[in-house]
C-alpha cells in the first residue's frame, strides 16, 4: 500500500466513526460523484461524505488535513469545468444535505441559507415575500456552488452576479478553522474583502457552508418578447444598443440559428431559424411597456421581428426550453457532451467576437450552437464533442483556443461564468500572468498541504501534489 | 545611527538617484505627507517621493522592499482614518502626480485612469460624454485612494461603492511585481478576485496605480427634495421606507438637528433646526416625479415637513453645505476635529442604532452632530474633540465603542466606508474575529518584510515591525 493509499484509508477510518453511514464507499455514490455536467473525464473519489453542519465539516476537513487527503466540495453536480471530479482521487464532500434555510428578512431584503440549499427552492421559499433571489445560472445549483464558482445567468444584466449578491459566508479552512466573512450590512470597509475571495474560489481555498444573500423585490411587471433577426449581427446590434440606450432590461439572451434548431427539436418549438434574441422586462405596467417599446424600435431598425408573448404559459415553455438549451445541443448528437466555451468582452466588441467564431465553427466538423448572455458580452458556444474522440476534443479545444485568444486581445475574459476548474488553467496565466503568482500565494497560505480541490485552477506543478505541501 | 536608520538613508540614496528633485526631504512636504482630515495624531515620513508612473512605483518598492523600509501610499489626504500617517516612518509615496485619463469608451461605459485622477477631474473630462462616475464620498479624493479605502457616500444607495465599480486594476506589489488584475469585461469568473482584494486593503497590499472603472448614463432628469421632521424617527423611518418599497432613490442623506444648526452658521443657510433628509432623484423626467411623490407621501406619514428643490442654484447651495457638513462640525469648536464614527448596520435596525447613540451623545460634554448616507443604513456620528485633550479623546472613544458593539450585535460592521486605518483595528478583531488571521495571512503571504502601510488595519505584533517581517 502507498503511502497516499494509507493515508486515506486512515482518513476513511476516521470518517467513518464520525459520520456512520454517511460515509460511503459505494461504486454507486462514488460514481455519482465523480463526474459533472461537461465533457471533462469522470474520476471517482475513494470515498463520499455528507455533511449535516459547518461543525461536521470543520471536522471533516481536520481529518482529511491531518492525513493530507484531498476534500472536493460537491453541490448539486453541475459544474460545466470538472470542478468537482476528484482527479486526485480523496474525498467527495457533499453538501446537499445541508439545505435548510436558516433565517428571512423581508425587511431588510437577505436571507441566510446553508449551502446545499438550491436556487429553486429558495425562490420557492419566498414565493410569499414578495422577494426573489434572481440569479439564474440555468441550472439548479445550490447556492454553494454557485458562490464557489461566482455564477451568474440570464438576469445578471440586471441584478449583477454572485459577485454583487452575496453578503457573507460561512467558510471552514482547510484546517477545520471556521469564519464568518463580511455580514448584513449593505456595504463595509472593514477589512479584506474576504468574502469576495472565497466567492469564485472553486473549492480550492475553503469549503462554504452558509450564505447571506441579498434578494430583491419580485418585479410589479414582467413582459416577454423574443425577436428573430435575418442576420446574427442584427442580433447583437440590437442587444448592444439596448444596453447602451441604459434601458434596464432583466434578461437579453441570444440563441443563434444552430441553437434555434436545436431546441425546435428538443423542446417541439417551431422557432423561425434564425439568430434570435429572448427578452424579458421587470417594472411598473407601464415602464415594461416603455423598456420593450424602445428595444422593439431598436429590432426593427437591425431587421428584427418583434413579437410579444402575452401568455403565462407560452412565456413558461420559451424560457423551459431556454433553459434546456444545453441539453439541446448535446441531444443533436446522442452520446456526446458539451464543450462549452465561456468568453465574455466588453460590449462593443460582441458582435466582432461571435460573428468571427460563428464562421470558424462553420467551418469545422463539430456542431457548435451559440447562445448567451449577450447584454453582459458573454456567450457559449456549446462544441457537441465525443469526449472519447481525440480528434474531437482536439478540434474543440482548437475552437475554444481562437475564441479565447480573441477575447483576451479585446480586453475580455476566458470565463464569464463557468470557472476555471480543469479547463481553462492555462487560460488563466495567459489572461493574468503574473497575477496567478498571487493567486498561487494566497492559495499557499490558505492551504498549505493543497488538500482542497488539488488540481483545479491551476496548472499543477510538482510541488502542488496534495500530502507534499 | 541605529540599523533601521541606516536602512532609510540608503533607500533615500537609491530614490534620490531615480528621482532627482521628486525625492523631498524637507519639512513642510513631510509635514503635509504626515497628517489627514481625522483626529489622529500626525507623524513624519522620512521622505516623500513623487511617481510619475507604474515603473517608477515598481522602481521605488523594490528599493523600499530591499531595505526594509516603510511606503505609505499617498493620494488627496483625505483620509477619515490616519491611513496616509506614517506611523513608522518611511517613504511616503505621493501618487498625485499621475493624475492622466488613459483612455475612455463611451460604447462600453468605462474609463480607465492613473491613481492620482481625483473624482472632480474625471467627472469635469467625462461631460461631454453623457456619462459620469457617481461614487461620491464628499471629499475630492483621488480615486487611487477611493479603491484603497473601498469609498461610497452619497450616491451608492443607487449605484453601489467602489466594490460594485471598479472593473480592474494595476497593482505594484511590495516586492516591485506589477499585476492588472480584472480587465473590462463585465463579470469574469477567472480565478481569485483579485481586484476585490485590492479594493479595501488600505494601501497594505500593493500599491494601485491604475484604475478601470465603470461609468454610469448621466440621468434625464434629477429632482431634488429636502424634508424635515419633529423627530429623529420620522426621518429614519421614512428613509428605510423608501428603500423597503424598492424606490430607486439616488441620494437619502440623514442631518440630524445639532448637524443642521451647525451646517446653517457654516454655510450660512435658515434650514429648520430639525432632522433633516437632503433626497435626490434621477431617471426620467416623469420617474423622478413618481419617485419624489412617492417619497413625498411617506415622508408626510411620518411627520414630515417636504419641500421640492426646483431651482438648480439652491439645489447646488444645499449639496455644497451637505458636503461641507464635516467642516461645519469642526467649526463647531474652532481648533479641534473631527472623530467621525461610521457603522452601517442592516436598515431595520437602523433607527434603533441612531436613535440609541443620539440619546448617548446627548449625554456626553462633546458635540457630536449625526449625518449619514441612511438608505445604506450608514451614518457618522462627528464627534467633535481636541485631540490634544485625553480626556475627550477618552469619552469619543467611549461613543463610539458604545456604537460599535451596538451595530456588531445587529449585524453591521464598524466601518462602512472609511475603512480600518489606525482608529478601528481592535474592532476589526471583533468583527471578524478568526478572519482577521486570513487576513493577516494574506497580508504576510504578499508582503512578507511589512513595509506596505505598516500599523495600518491590524494591531501590530512584535513580529509585524518593518523590516524584521
Amino acid at each position: 500500500m502507498s503511502k497516499q493509499t494509507q493515508s486515506v484509508a486512515a482518513a476513511i477510518d476516521e470518517l467513518k466513526a464520525l459520520l456512520g453511514e454517511r460515509l460511503s464507499q459505494s461504486m454507486a455514490v462514488r460514481e455519482q460523484h465523480g463526474r459533472d455536467e461537461s465533457w471533462h473525464r469522470p474520476a471517482l473519489p475513494d470515498a463520499v461524505a455528507f455533511a449535516r453542519s459547518t461543525e461536521e465539516v470543520s471536522r471533516i476537513l481536520a481529518i482529511c488535513n491531518r492525513h493530507r487527503v484531498p476534500v472536493i466540495p460537491f453541490g448539486a453536480g453541475t459544474s460545466y469545468e470538472g470542478h468537482l471530479i476528484p482527479v486526485a482521487g480523496g474525498i467527495s464532500l457533499d453538501l446537499s444535505g445541508m439545505d435548510r434555510i436558516l433565517r428571512v428578512s423581508a425587511e431588510d431584503m437577505d436571507v441566510t441559507v446553508q449551502a446545499g440549499v438550491r436556487r429553486k427552492q429558495l425562490n420557492e421559499y419566498l414565493r410569499d415575500t414578495g422577494l426573489f433571489f434572481p440569479i439564474d445560472p440555468g441550472a439548479d445549483a445550490t447556492i454553494g456552488g454557485m458562490c464557489a464558482t461566482r455564477a451568474s445567468g440570464t438576469t445578471t444584466v440586471r441584478y449583477g452576479a454572485m459577485r454583487e449578491n452575496v453578503l457573507g459566508l460561512t467558510v471552514v479552512l482547510a484546517d477545520g478553522r471556521v469564519i464568518r466573512t463580511g455580514g448584513r450590512a449593505r456595504k463595509s470597509a472593514s477589512g479584506y474583502d474576504l468574502t469576495r475571495l472565497f466567492v469564485g474560489s472553486e473549492g480550492t481555498l475553503g469549503v462554504i457552508t452558509e450564505v447571506t444573500l441579498r434578494l430583491h423585490g419580485r418585479p410589479e411587471a414582467t413582459a416577454f418578447a423574443t425577436c428573430h433577426f435575418a442576420t446574427l449581427k442584427g442580433a447583437v446590434d440590437t442587444a448592444i444598443q439596448t444596453i447602451q440606450m441604459g434601458i434596464p432590461i432583466a434578461r437579453v439572451e441570444l440563441l443563434d440559428e444552430v441553437m434555434i434548431n436545436a431546441v425546435n427539436r428538443y423542446s417541439r418549438l417551431d422557432l423561425p431559424e434564425q439568430p434570435t434574441l429572448f427578452l424579458e422586462f421587470h417594472g411598473s405596467a407601464q415602464g415594461v411597456v416603455e423598456q420593450a417599446r424602445a428595444v422593439e424600435e431598436l429590432a426593427v431598425a437591425n431587421g428584427g421581428g418583434f413579437r410579444w408573448s402575452d401568455r403565462e404559459e407560452e412565456r413558461g415553455r420559451l424560457w423551459r426550453a431556454r433553459h434546456a438549451a444545453a441539453y439541446a445541443a448535446k441531444a443533436l448528437r446522442p452520446g456526446c457532451e458539451n464543450w462549452a466555451t465561456d468568453v465574455c468582452v466588453p460590449i462593443s466588441h460582441l458582435a466582432e467576437v461571435i460573428t468571427y467564431i460563428r464562421a470558424e465553427a462553420d467551418k469545422s466538423f463539430l456542431p457548435a450552437p451559440v447562445l448567451g448572455h449577450v447584454g453582459d458580452g458573454n456567450f457559449h458556444m456549446a462544441i457537441v464533442v465525443d469526449r472519447n474522440s481525440p480528434e474531437e476534443i482536439a478540434e474543440a479545444e482548437r475552437l475554444n483556443r481562437l475564441l479565447v485568444t480573441k477575447a483576451l486581445e479585446l480586453g475580455g475574459t476566458c470565463t464569464g461564468e463557468h470557472g476555471i476548474g480543469l479547463g481553462k488553467r492555462e487560460f488563466l496565466l495567459q489572461e493574468h500572468g503574473e497575477g496567478v503568482a498571487v493567486m498561487r500565494a494566497i492559495k499557499q497560505a490558505l492551504d498549505p498541504s493543497n488538500i482542497l480541490n488539488p488540481g483545479k485552477l491551476f496548472v499543477p506543478v510538482a510541488s502542488d501534489v496534495a500530502g507534499q505541501g
